[in-house]
């Protein structure tokens, strides 16, 4: 029997982390014993675990740890995180630790550092003498970078339930369903974000193109108008049909008032065309031809934006950074400091974003989709809150309610 | 060879009745040769087309006329059709006629006689001395009854494209999508709704649970109290759910204020409980039990409802209809005369009630799940707009719109 | 401050008993107290915990305790359940007890009693001189029943984690997605019945009318022929395309081989005409015509089968239950003593089916709507695992999976 | 009243060439008369239409003109097409015209000249002394380079029905349902697939990574290895998923045999680090560490395929294209002459392959999500037959079949 003491703190019963240790080991087919245990006496305590993990081997020993710290387990004893160099420009140690999307230290030179920039599925890359960790995605890393490796001297913070409240993440505690009442969703929603701008926060909002086939193009710019908006990620589809909206009416041909295809997809290439003869959607609105809409709000409030390129562009306009890496990076700089994301009615851009968020953000998804937020949430961005809705008519209702609590509060 | 002429008029290139009637040939590998055609010069005319039909059997012949009359080809001259009795209730002749669901005429002692009661796949029965008509389901044929057999003698006038108009049928000639503007689409229903009201058109809703737990029952309510629903068509469930929701404020006992579930499911059994107690809805709302909801407004406005029991009832209450086939006679019942249906997040009773429609009457579908809309036309009801949108939030905007006519109406 | 002495017993962490009493808990904004907590110290081990649970008000207090009973606690000393007469003939006492699908025991006369016929949201009928308890939907309790009321001297087994294991129901632990490696899943699926069958558990089969219009008949009809299907649950349109494909080689008029549509659904309606003529399925067997397929299996197997009507029904053929209440003691009668469900692509019938039984019955569900098997779960029968696939690619790969394991053994 | 002759032949009956006609004038509320009709006598005779086509204004009556000519019909007396020099790089003259994605020629000096490569949405440059017309993106589009204006001078080939056949094409005339019968499907589809790859045509595969999580990699992977891959479409993750499960057994850290999630997504990134350190796939494969899969097959058997990076990507590894412009010009280039296309399980790759695709092409999607398929019929591809399965059961089967034709063949 090859065994190794782990220890664990915080809300072990409410949060699942207990059950989750447990659930490791039965998995992996190993063993344990509760050594010690301590249990919150009231619900503001913290419990308090220290088991003895068995294993096989050395490597089913191993195999189970790597899992159990992964959830917030820790040696007793502090141990020094391993690192090594990366080899070459992109290429990493071979026993490379890749990161959770929860809080995560690691024990350098005897103190616990926070890792800085904290996405799933990345790598760490320490500066010892400055005692200082980064999360880095693979395609940063540099020949030389001193690398997390292993398993030990790692420490994760699991997610913790929240204790109580009345906000959206409160009311959908329960699993994404269609059959949640709209109305009341709504209203959550708005307070959130109503109390998130009030008290400064910041709120980046992912967006796709059917925003404007359903209608709803109205109520994202008055979103961005009124303030709730401090960054828009998006992709070429949704700026195009905002300016071929805006400036004709139609998108993707289809009048959205008469409902009848007018000229094909003409006007989606003429959009394209003014965008280009301009030279970007700033330009467009300096000459005066881009005077309302989704980016027009944006250019007007200063709010900024990316826009990725897609196998799928038309196009694209010249705003759009066509290199799916340096979009990456501008998404990262944009969402960096977020306090509270909003995707709504995009599959390829929210789980994008999902990836590059710590799970400690919250996270709204509207979609009428089950299968996306069921697929987000499946992708590790499991503190997202799914709502299953049209946001041809969700928005127009969020936009409503946000407006009376406004006026509501300047009574 | 075999042989036949027949004729056809109408407007058959829009309404694509040439072409159907030219894919029955090429499906069935047969041959054609067109006789005589004359298309008619102004968009208002009629076109006209003589073939000759030709197959390479007496029965592969026949399996072409079969599907040629259904699509609205007769023979140049009058023949008159045959009947023969049924051998035992219940029971057709082998060679027994099924029904499309378009305008239907049957050639009996020299006159073209119009078929009653039309719906799809169900069976003609002649009284040939009354010069009557009627369309029967086979669990209603008597033995005895007259009922159509082969195909002779049988005129079919299949559904024609509007020529022009601006209410939601017109909008929405393109395929379902959820891509479609919805506040536009709003905009349009709440119209022909308003419209359909002022001109005294019988309004029938089909609408499932789903409506309690999104939080709309507030909006279909209200419409019933506007005057906007001349009958309500469900089952156990929403019935169930909008006393449970009246009563106690939850829906299958969750909180639709706080989203908490509330004592599993007993109110939904206490719910059930009290009307059982009551013996009927009608006597909770004379009792001052039931004091608003949907049901609450169907009786105290007089809209009769007809609720159809299922397998998956819990109780059920008193007013469902248990036997299934004593249902559909109500559902018929109520359906008569129906100028405009609209169906609300129900599958079930959505088919159902299509299986029921002639194809004359105009039907909207919202759903959230776009394989309902799609299933709704793939069985026969294609002249049903489908609208894949939340009711949740749909239903609240379609009231404000109502009123918002109302209101400037009343002006 | 009110308070109540509250212990649990069982594998507390791992199956998330405790943490389902903590959140029960802080949702209703109460307060606790653990007095004592023994941790299983191996994995195999049971945990105790005695808590103090606190409310703001009795009223308050008892809403906690209602929901504490129901995830499993009990008090620490014994209590008599309470009992009242029902007034009156499917009338209940006003604080009736409603059951979950978990195990439940009755203290009485001194005694646990294990309730029979377990359902969720169903009531408890004791007769106390027998020591009996049943479990009874409304419907069937009688006027002077004694019913269990209030939440007292009742006892919850809630669900284990399968400690381990390698059959279907410990391979989809996590959560339902279209993303699992379905050749896998057929095989673990073909295992269990493989398994069940040897050990002569019995396999009920609820099944929807998609299975002939995928073309899975074939696929189903050789399950019941090899014997994995000890009774078939299902409604008119199963029985009815099964015969209209087994007759006239079409599903709704659609040619299976061919895919052309032919003579409309006049093909569906003969196939009704054909029941009707013979009386029964059995007489259409009988009679020579009736000669392979999914019923024709069932019949010569003397596999018993539930057809429940439905408001949708064309016909309905004589072998349905035209009414609802009658339809479900026949679907309850089949389903007792079941050991496996699996539900094919039919939701109506499948959430039918899922309020009947209790949680510790195995149960998978095939379907390609995520909606339908997140559905399932949210009404309650959460154990169910739900595969989102193609029946009519999924059911021949698992009888050729079964044939295999078949032939295997008899090597 | 603005007038134009207009006159239009073909199948104009069946292939509703006609019926597109009317439709535009309807929708547009302009007018018409029929100067001249001569109907097809026999189902392989062409007819031939003269109409007057009437608008209100010059405005009005070129904008139904513009529909008119892009549904087929052209004016009686040809006219040269109006060329206009791009202003700048990227820049189109204001009256350029947009494709559609039918057959189209231009008459230029005097001669209809066949405009090469053409994908919808994109514009006409002409080379008049070569007699070259080319379909080209905007962004490809040169300063000075002769663009095609106005409506004039251009003649479409709207697609026909086809007039017999077996094939998938055949099979599935009517609408996109999940209703339809797999296995007949499976046959179909493999049988055209079989026929393609005789007659030397040439197949494009376009796949999504939820073939790996469906453990359909093997299938994907005998396909290329029996010659029925000519090219293949794709992103990052569908090789990194494909060298995850070579090298690991797992995909995205699930092992797909035992269905337990393992190092979280960690094998996910060793993947990559593995193409990165190699330096490309084919690197991966000469090293001998790559030993089968997908990639394998392609990289042994000489397939090309092409990797179109997005905002989604871990890595990406080497191989992706990460800038989207050119992404798309190398699947343009290996879409070229291609016969047959074949999309699985990838909504973002699908529609984007979908917009480089002649109308005349056939192309086959396969997608759990019906919205999927829609989705890529409303955006222009209303060619594609769509097939909602499980690609994790219809690709064995599918191969299966492929390998039985293959044997029967050889026999």
């Amino acid at each position: 029997m090859y065994i190794q003491e782990i220890e664990v703190e915080g809300h072990l019963i409410d949060s699942m982390i207990l059950t989750t240790i447990f659930d490791i080991v039965m998995d992996q087919r190993g063993d344990f014993e509760v050594l010690e245990f301590r249990i919150g006496k009231r619900k503001t305590d913290y419990s308090y675990a220290k088991l003895l993990s068995k294993g096989k081997s050395r490597r089913h020993l191993n195999s189970m740890l790597r899992e159990l710290f992964r959830a917030g387990a820790v040696t007793p004893t502090n141990v020094e995180a391993k690192l090594a160099p990366a080899p070459r420009d992109m290429v990493l140690p071979d026993d490379f630790y890749s990161t959770t999307n929860h809080p995560t230290s690691v024990f350098i030179q005897g103190k616990w550092i926070d890792v800085q920039g904290l996405m799933m599925d990345k790598q760490i890359v320490v500066e010892p003498d400055k005692l200082h960790a980064q999360c880095k995605p693979i395609r940063l890393v540099k020949k030389g970078d001193l690398v997390v490796v292993g398993v030990m001297g790692i420490r994760i913070k699991p997610p913790e339930r929240p204790r109580e409240g009345v906000g959206i993440f409160e009311f959908m505690t329960s699993r994404v369903s269609s059959e949640k009442p709209s109305a009341t969703i709504v209203k959550r929603v708005a307070e959130d974000l109503y109390y998130a701008k009030r008290d400064g926060k910041r709120i980046v909002v992912v967006a796709g193109p059917a925003i404007i086939h359903t209608g709803a193009s109205h109520s994202l710019a008055k979103m961005i108008d009124l303030g709730y908006v401090d960054a828009l990620l998006s992709g070429n589809a949704l700026a195009v049909h905002d300016v071929e909206y805006t400036l004709f009416g139609t998108s993707l041909g289809m009048n959205l008032e008469t409902g009848f295809l007018t000229k094909g997809n003409r006007n989606h290439i003429a959009a394209i065309n003014e965008v280009l003869k301009a030279g970007s959607l700033k330009t467009l609105v300096e000459n005066g031809v881009l005077k309302k809409g989704i980016f027009y709000q944006c250019i007007v409030n200063e709010v900024p934006f990316a826009l990725a390129g897609s196998i799928r562009d038309d196009g694209p306009i010249p705003d759009v950074i066509t290199d799916s890496v340096e979009a990456q990076k501008e998404y990262m700089r944009l969402i960096q400091d977020a306090d509270f994301v909003i995707m709504l009615a995009t599959m390829l851009h929210s789980i994008a974003v999902g990836n590059m968020l710590p799970s400690s953000l919250k996270v709204v998804c509207v979609d009428i989709n089950l299968a996306v937020v069921t697929k987000l949430s499946d992708r590790g961005t499991a503190q997202a809150v799914g709502i299953v809705s049209d946001v041809g008519t969700f928005l127009p209702l969020l936009v409503e309610e946000l407006r009376r609590l406004e006026s509501t509060a300047n009574k």
